[in-house]
């Protein structure tokens, strides 16, 4: 067994694994138009960093296939692809990725827009970043697991599996290449409310590879490191600012503090793509959702009506509390501004 | 509007109020036998440390009602009440009240077993208790109270309030006190998984006496702290060590972590009745429940089938992170060993 692909392309139409009724039920559903995607991204059908970045570049590339006459110019293009890009920007504020792809699109269309070869051009791009982002988990899963000892107990938060990406997964990545090697004696995930993807999403798919996995709810953190001592705390990333600051999914900043507090190390897992060298991490936005997600549990009321919430899906993980941030180039080993920086800049992607 | 009581005791039957289906419905169920009590604090009809002690009272008394023959020596009442006390005293591990409210029980049989007058004793005994809880809390309020500056920001875990005891509640009767004198800006309730009390019952209780309540997941505390400065994070304990350590619903430990890293004191309200002065923080016996507590929601699978899961009810918060421990008696800041045994060798309980 293996998890199966959060996102697939074919026939010129977009599948996505709707991941909102998984572990239960394992159905895709089907889009060629870019604004049912939009609203796919928000509601949550496909998440995590860069599975949204692929899926908007499909997003821009049904929008493109859905005109009915075709632009003759790289602006006509841009103007006519607007509505569909701006529904695409507007899904979700917080992982950067998504920003990245839109403007690898937008790239493609000033290069391609004024011959005939701008669909192709598109479908190339959005193929190429989704395998792209394959074979990057795959390196950042090597990088990684050289920085678990054997015989390690590990502890991840939310989906940074292969369900949050084009395939393999960050975090998960990190802890499917530590399997490989032997190196894993057991993953806790944390159950990751109100979505419940460490319940229904990692431990699912480390459960399809043979991966040990406890599951446990966020509040038993403090007391399970006490008494596991796991090596790392590894997770993902929506954005990863300049000085080495991580926003991720909310809870991610308490399992750090928790992890420091018991001599446990931090790794953040992250293709560059998720990193935003143009603001610090208390810039970065922090999307609220909506208050029935913790207010309700499938459909029944769980808190008292008109109860004020605070629901917000990220929180920042400062730099200090972070030992290792991992991507497709290597290893930064106590992150901050400089090192962010220098990595970036002597790893620019082409 | 104030909080309903969870425990009522009339016409010689208990009825407790079912807390799993709080807030939606307010349900009494009534009781008159033993087990039948010792299944609800199982199945957590009635929770908390000091409402588990009451009930536990409450449950000898009908134990002692329903002999149909009355034994004539105190030997031979503590043989015919044995089965029930076992039932009652291996209900729920971890909450100390419940062994000390069984031993007050213990002490009436010996004194009164002999002659006529035991069912009116052990009647008396536990609407002392009772009564007592009550009164109590009022105190624990206002000395925890004295420690809340003005305008603050509190945070609470669980549910340690009017539903968790006789009445008032232990960290949420330190807020109902500060409240009271003007020092509360807001409150922020952790939902507190697997069970939602923060959710179901704090925030409902909160509300019904006007108290300004915010509910949020557990994984957003350190960003709730860090964005909005609580002077305060306030819980009850479910047993406190003579190290002064301790124990609380799963999560507390967390965020007692938390609350360090930010600056933000920890208080610990509990009645004397939760102390317990023959072990140390880590001898504290640690229930586990029941894997379907977090594998499914309202009956609905929300993690794999076979998923190994590991869900401790209770975590034990070390003395060192705990800044005062406040009981009927007054406040022990810094707790050690040395403050607690002193604190409760000169506050004797009669």
């Amino acid at each position: 067994m293996s998890t199966p692909s959060a996102i697939i392309w074919s026939n010129n139409q977009l599948q996505l694994l709707d991941q909102r009724v998984l572990p239960t039920r394992c159905e895709y559903r089907q889009y060629d138009d870019p604004f049912a995607v939009a609203d796919a991204i928000r509601a949550m059908v496909v998440r995590g960093a860069p599975a949204i970045g692929i899926t908007a570049a499909y997003g821009i590339l049904l929008a493109a296939q859905k005109l009915t006459t075709s632009p003759t110019s790289a602006d006509a293009w841009q103007n006519a692809l607007r509505p569909a890009r701006d529904a695409l920007a507007n899904s979700r504020p917080t992982a950067v990725n998504l920003f990245w792809a839109l403007e690898r699109c937008d790239q493609v269309i000033a290069e391609h827009g004024n011959g005939d070869a701008l669909i192709p051009a598109l479908t190339k791009l959005a193929v190429h970043i989704h395998a792209e982002d394959i074979e990057i988990n795959q390196r950042i899963g090597d990088f990684g697991a050289s920085l678990i000892p054997a015989d390690s107990i590990v502890y991840t938060h939310c989906n940074a599996g292969a369900l949050a990406t084009g395939g393999y997964g960050t975090a998960l990545g990190v802890i499917r290449s530590a399997h490989r090697d032997g190196k894993i004696r057991g993953v806790f995930a944390g159950e990751t409310r109100p979505w419940l993807q460490g319940a229904r999403l990692t431990s699912w798919e480390l459960m399809q590879d043979d991966i040990p996995v406890t599951l446990a709810i966020e509040g038993a953190a403090a007391h399970l490191m006490r008494e596991h001592k796991p090596s790392w705390v590894i997770v993902g990333a929506d954005r990863v600012a300049a000085n080495g600051d991580a926003a991720n999914k909310i809870g991610t900043y308490n399992l750090a503090i928790i992890a420091k507090h018991h001599g446990v190390k931090v790794m953040v897992a992250a293709p560059t793509s998720t990193f935003d060298a143009l603001l610090d991490g208390p810039q970065i936005p922090i999307e609220q959702r909506p208050a029935d997600e913790i207010t309700h549990s499938f459909g029944q009321r769980v808190a008292p009506e008109n109860v004020l919430t605070n629901n917000p899906a990220f929180d920042v993980t400062p730099a200090q509390l972070i030992d290792a941030i991992v991507t497709e180039y290597g290893i930064i080993h106590q992150p901050d501004r400089a090192k962010v920086i220098a990595h970036l800049n002597s790893n620019k992607r082409k």
